[in-house]
């Protein structure tokens, strides 16, 4: 595996390996639903970068930028057992250089859900993205269901500014447990991470209740919110069941729908989400 | 001379045309700066793409989008003369489709001078241009220094997002009489076009005094405000002395600084510029 420290360095190894290019961009402390990414990459791409970097422009400044978990060693070794070609490390001060200005702005779909209490998080996410598109200029790129709305902007930024670029996914992937793989989950003590479960639960509470004929989105809102808030240690943020492009609140579930949470959990901010349907004989 | 009329097309012609490829975006309405930007890039490239685009972006509500002049034949036959590769005359439906929602901020330098009255006009400019720019993938593209705004405005995008292209330019052109080219000309009448020599006028005044030493910024604001009052129909916008890159105003000039001004005569909403340069014969 080549490791590759320097945009330029980058830019340059991607002229020649341009064919059949993925790219898996990540933040590190690389866990299953990561190496599924790459996994995905490797066997539909000719070769594969995958980048690391905890892009602080997705920080607001009163989250867990300094505190986000690392292991970059732990991460090499995983990718170079999966026979990764690339591992981009690029530094900050070289992605976001003295006098750095520009920003991506998705509207609508970036204000919505996450945006409302993370306000400058798809900006930062948009354009690092983008920034690693240019820099690496892949045929590919592999992002993860679990971080939905994150896909949704990315989806529509690669469309509106005409990128010449297909997004590939993977669903979200759950501990055996069921609790949704994030990096943020080192943060749990053992009794956060039994809470934690509720978000789990309270989706699959949710997804009964509709099978069962309840499509009343305040009634199904409020069985969710009982169910974490059964537990403690869980701080809601929201709680949202909404059309899973424009992220429009639904007052009822006619077809399909995003049921999408995001709780904290003693320190850690935790998201999880699950897409449903509702099932009509008649139609 | 090729005409195409859909970005499909256009991104097809361009990834067999990659090599050497000048790209000059314009929203017509051609006049000789608009030309000698076409006539740099067919003598330094290998193809020339000349995109015409009334950009809606990049108007306010109450600007002149409507009325913006348009001679698309005459366009295009100066661009025939020229043996200009490429007209690219993109659908606005195709640009902006329904749903768009991605746009582009250079933070501070889109704030300043024009960015004060015409909020939205960079965040539009650098917008089309970025997609202009994934659309054609040129090597080079052209703009000229009138638009010195703008021109920051794109160089920074350019090297914040790390795009592959390199920007070149051409020095503001001006009318025999010194009127600086711009296709907002053609909404002067016979008088207005006299006071709107005032500007060209005004910069010259400003010129000999600070070669005649004065360095401070208020006394030749005031100079060039009166030279301009005197004409009538003139509305001035704005007198700015400042930073050519970061456009933080000046209390003095000490070295390079850029003298530029926004005026409305009658309903034409005119910009002209110059770099001046303090002359110490001490330093």
């Amino acid at each position: 595996m080549k490791i590759i420290q320097s945009i330029q360095e980058m830019t340059e190894w991607s002229r020649h390996h341009s064919v059949g290019l993925g790219l898996v961009p990540t933040m590190g402390f690389l866990h299953e639903a990561h190496l599924a990414l790459v996994k995905k990459s490797l066997k539909e791409c000719q070769s594969t970068v995958v980048s690391i970097f905890t892009n602080p422009a997705q920080f607001g400044p009163k989250e867990d930028l300094d505190s986000y978990p690392k292991d970059l060693e732990n991460d090499q070794k995983k990718l170079e057992a999966l026979k990764t070609d690339v591992l981009f490390l690029p530094p900050p001060e070289e992605v976001y250089p003295s006098g750095y200005k520009t920003y991506i702005k998705v509207k609508d779909i970036s204000e919505r859900l996450c945006g409302i209490t993370r306000p400058v998080f798809f900006e930062g996410v948009a354009t690092v993205v983008l920034k690693l598109f240019n820099i690496v200029r892949p045929e590919f790129a592999f992002f993860g269901e679990k971080d939905w709305q994150q896909l949704e902007v990315i989806r529509t930024m690669v469309r509106d500014l005409n990128l010449d670029v297909t997004i590939k996914t993977v669903p979200l992937i759950r501990e055996p447990d069921g609790l949704a793989m994030s990096s943020r989950n080192s943060y749990l003590s053992g009794e956060e991470r039994r809470s934690a479960l509720g978000l789990y639960k309270s989706l699959n509470v949710a997804k009964d209740l509709l099978d069962q004929g309840e499509t009343s989105v305040p009634v199904l809102r409020e069985k969710i919110r009982d169910v974490i808030a059964q537990n403690p240690f869980t701080n809601i943020e929201y709680i949202s069941i909404c059309d899973p492009h424009t992220f429009e609140e639904c007052d009822q579930i006619f077809q399909k729908a995003l049921i999408a949470l995001a709780v904290k959990v003693g320190k850690a901010r935790l998201i999880d989400n699950v897409i449903v349907e509702r099932i009509s004989c008649k139609d």
